[in-house]
């Protein structure tokens, strides 16, 4: 049951970095939606590596494939089933990784509880299993596109480098512009400074991701134990590397006073908002019309090449491990899509469960 | 199904502010776990309202009473039902919150979804509610402790006020002295002053607590998308008022590089351990065997008694709030047994999901 | 997990019959339903036994309570707890069970499984249970009753005594009318000397049980593993007793060709229906308009005063058991409701998963 | 969410019989199972069509490719991905069906449910889909072995030809002998008579398929709601053209007294077991060590070349049918491998569930 998410909008995500392939069927998804491969494509071109001097330089030429689920060019209500053949994913040995886990990575974790590792490039601990997550974000951000919903994911924070705040057109404008996927062109500039000074050193650099989603209704989130804040932060906690979640102001809320945050509402042209967002558009763990607003923290990575303590498990005893190869100084900007496809998941799940979109068929929606 | 969480180990939360009563049905519990009434109630009393200056004055005598589940002092493997019969909730009129909702505060939300919502006291969006998280985190702490594994949750930020680490035995006995549940006493003295004037001028304040988890065993959690930390992220953030959760270093890996913050292996008297604890005790999804570290910010009560911008529902016009009562100045000394009691919900789940305690008989547990 | 049921409209079941009570939680129905205390009694009252000779002479005095989920005469959206309190419950011994289990009873399995089991009554395998079935079902009839759609559950055939076949109206008006709620008058007068006999003889007899649901709409149920006719199977293989399910033409399938039996296509009036309804309102695992039948299997209540052999589980050695009590001689006139309860929450949940009605406020059905 | 079976051996079916493929995905095996091709390939040649007078001639040389979850001959805790790709399925024209549907076949309700169907031979509705199941069966059977679990699924009955009773060993040898997969040689001849006279006729026949699971240990399944025997009813009456289900003695029941088929318990060799097993080994929802058997109703293939009333959609108007092509007489053959699966997959699952197979590493079962 591990490797699925989602109650109605449902993802399972399937594969590792070395086998046959990796993807993931998306059941749930209600008929009549129009849908192409390019529609999936274009999400997974946004995390693919090899794309600019931040991330790893290894290339993947992924092309999806979807394999069921569409009938003359709309989701007919059948799972569809997205997959990427992997191909030269064999090239590297990192069988020195079977005996010498790498601190902070996960494989030592797979090995003790499942007692057989495909420790082959992460296998199924490696990032490249996040194209699950795409191809069912994609598919969700088609969804919630019909409904008037929108969902982008920039990158606000490098080491101590914090993006100015702007507006959400600015950011959609600007993320595209530099390769950080940061809202603000100035500190992106900085930033990629700094990633590079780091990765120089055969260091990494942590950061944090904003996800933004603007034309979510009022009323989803069912209280207590579904509630919407609590599902966009089990999925984007679920996201490797991925070590905090706040919703609205967050930590900060800590700092402040009841008469310095509440939202207060007010009535403009016969519509209820609140004046300020410091919820992050959740209340009582339901939307509250307002821009639903979260952020996550994202840990280096752990795979560095300069000198770490280890262990050999053979041996059973201290080792130095030295983790050479091509991997991402900095995996913030490739995150970005996968906050973004989080989401865009949740909300589309939500969505449906919630009443807006039509369980079954697209075209009976309201 | 919104008021269910857990897979095996599973809590169904009931009830309100003004119904009957509140409460909680917990169903996977293996039999012969013996338990008894004051084991609840125990925790129970950590919650209760009325007993220092820092919380509300309202006097709530809460007894749990078992309905069924419990056979000769010990579980049969049927379903927990907890309850407590409410009694002395019709004194206050609510109804003025009929057509204004108070600003941060679920009640409005409430309203939307349901269309028929029990304003009293919050109804079911009422803090009280976290009884039935309280019931069934009891149980799940008992069924813990036969596997050794131990909770605490403590205050360790008010406003700017932030406690000193202390090691966990200190907490332990210092979070039963002081009214803020802090492990840091002089801290705790500066908090509740800081608290007790916010509370004079009628506003409140937020704050962080953290949970610390030891004696958990390695492999707890299952990737992709049912992780220990996603999983607790969800529960954690489902308590009302949290804003933010974060694992081990949290929002503070952003500003770290990997060689500064990865968990570096060690073996010690023939004992795999990290040197360092910042992924928290998790690492890939799973427990890696060390402290299991979360910390979730909490908002300032929205209830407060300074007067408030909201709105006439009827009217649809602007209108003028003050919310008079006896409101918690500041709910985080509660929150810890909430966030005790969900980390005990998750780690239960977890432990019978992943094979550590046997599904229906706890005398067959390994 | 195991005693809850349903993804949208849920019940869970707890309690037994010796503790301090039986009952269920509804989750998942719409706020807004108008729902009494009554509407829940009159159901129960169908299971009472001590009603008329073929059932147990004992009383139960039962009276449901409902402790949450109403405001102001409504369905609120939040769970819906109904509970019937034990009284009387523990007038006889039942302690000789404890190391003799009773034949095709279920206790023994009970013993093994949980290995702490509440002999007393049978404790949760007692088919007081089925209280829980009854407040769930109650609930689930009124809100199908919104939707026009109707359910009766009658017996038509005790031992070798078959009913001859009614139309609907008479079935509902007949099955009023004699104790064995059959809907052919004639035949309950033979199948209650039949069963009286049988009675005598200190044994007990079985019978056939069938549901009619009539109006509801196409397009129920989803395949491949969430079919309609699936969901039923489950929820009526469920029920204690029954060892057999039919849909539609059921095991007479197996002598019929394709020509004899397929449902053929006709528009009348500008409606497309099936001129016969051998399908039983249900192909391809989703509802198809016409009235849902099913049938089920009712073995002979195996608590039985004649002499049996058994063992005793603490000696380990043969033993011979005769039960005596004021056994019910044939559940099949009690075990009606009950079917007719789990239809009802089978259809009332599918109702929602398939967007007839509104997952949180009937007002928004269409 | 109508996808998938199963709480911790989770099976998600994908894919139709024009598609790109069809398959599934396990997730939830645990770790350690030695798995190849091979194992899944001589499953699915048992519902090959093709390979006899009673099936269609239809040719389908579908090979079976394992796309994930096997690291070193091995699973490795991953999700099983196995999948068959389509070939030469476009060769018939299906568009006549577009607008009128079949009598007693799925499309009509696919095409009213989800407003987009692809019909080309039955889509997802087609018996094709079964493939899916087998996949999961076949894996599941492997697990099973194991723990000396063993299932087969055999044809006893077709039109009014009854096999005659065998016992476990001869029915397993029998049914490898005839095309009818009958354990009774004569009946089989029989019975494969019977099918050819109405193949000629251009009509279809029923039967009943049984399933004998023995090595099942004492205490699967959860009351009241996860019992096995609804476990089993559900996956069972998923099957397309099953219209019911038993359980041991099933409908027999009722027509027999408590004295008569009350399953007395004997302690033989210090071991506990019936005398009989009219209960089909289950009591009260719980596996009790004998040997698990149950029945299904299949209905004849709907697919007939005789002429049919039924309408046209477009039209609005009544109109004939004549369904040409290679139809399947019979599908019993067929269907007892589905059965097999089927049954295999719910086994699995409570074996994990009730803690006899480790959730996740194979390695660490009992």
């Amino acid at each position: 049951m591990s490797n699925s998410i989602g109650e109605k909008f449902k993802i399972t995500s399937f594969g590792s970095s070395h086998g046959f392939g990796v993807g993931a069927i998306v059941d749930g998804c209600p008929a009549n939606l129009k849908l192409t491969t390019e529609d999936i494509q274009k999400e997974l071109n946004k995390r693919k590596p090899g794309t600019s001097s931040v991330t790893t330089p290894r290339k993947e030429n992924d092309e999806v494939q979807i394999l069921s689920g569409i009938f003359e060019g709309k989701t007919d209500g059948t799972p569809i089933t997205g997959i990427i053949f992997n191909k030269n994913q064999h090239s590297k040995d990192y069988s020195m990784f079977k005996n010498t886990p790498r601190p902070s990575h996960g494989d030592y974790s797979w090995m003790v509880k499942y007692g057989n590792y495909d420790y082959n490039g992460g296998g199924r601990g490696s990032g490249r299993v996040t194209i699950g997550h795409v191809i069912g974000g994609a598919i969700a951000k088609k969804l919630l596109k019909t409904q008037k919903i929108e969902i982008i994911s920039h990158v606000v924070q490098i080491g101590d480098i914090k993006a100015k705040p702007q507006d959400y057109s600015t950011i959609k404008k600007n993320i595209e512009k530099n390769p950080i996927r940061c809202g603000d062109l100035k500190a992106s500039k900085e930033m990629e400074e700094f990633i590079l000074s780091k990765k120089q050193e055969g260091d990494s650099v942590g950061g944090i991701v904003e996800t933004i989603a603007i034309g979510v209704p009022q009323g989803l989130g069912e209280p207590v134990f579904e509630r919407l804040d609590g599902d966009l932060a089990r999925i984007l906690m679920n996201i490797g590397s991925v070590k905090g979640v706040e919703i609205g102001l967050g930590f900060d809320v800590a700092t402040h006073t009841g008469s310095e945050i509440n939202d207060e509402y007010q009535i403009t042209n016969n519509k209820i908002t609140t004046k300020t967002n410091n919820s992050g558009g959740i209340i009582g763990g339901m939307s509250n019309g307002m821009p639903i607003t979260s952020r996550i923290a994202v840990k280096p990575t752990p795979s560095i090449s300069k000198c770490q303590n280890s262990i050999n498990l053979e041996k059973m005893e201290n080792e130095k491990i030295e983790i050479k190869g091509r991997h991402d100084p900095c995996i913030c900007p490739r995150v970005t899509v996968v906050a973004e496809s989080s989401t865009a998941i949740v909300l589309a799940d939500h969505m449906i469960r919630s009443g807006f979109i039509h369980p079954t068929n697209l075209d009976k929606s309201i």
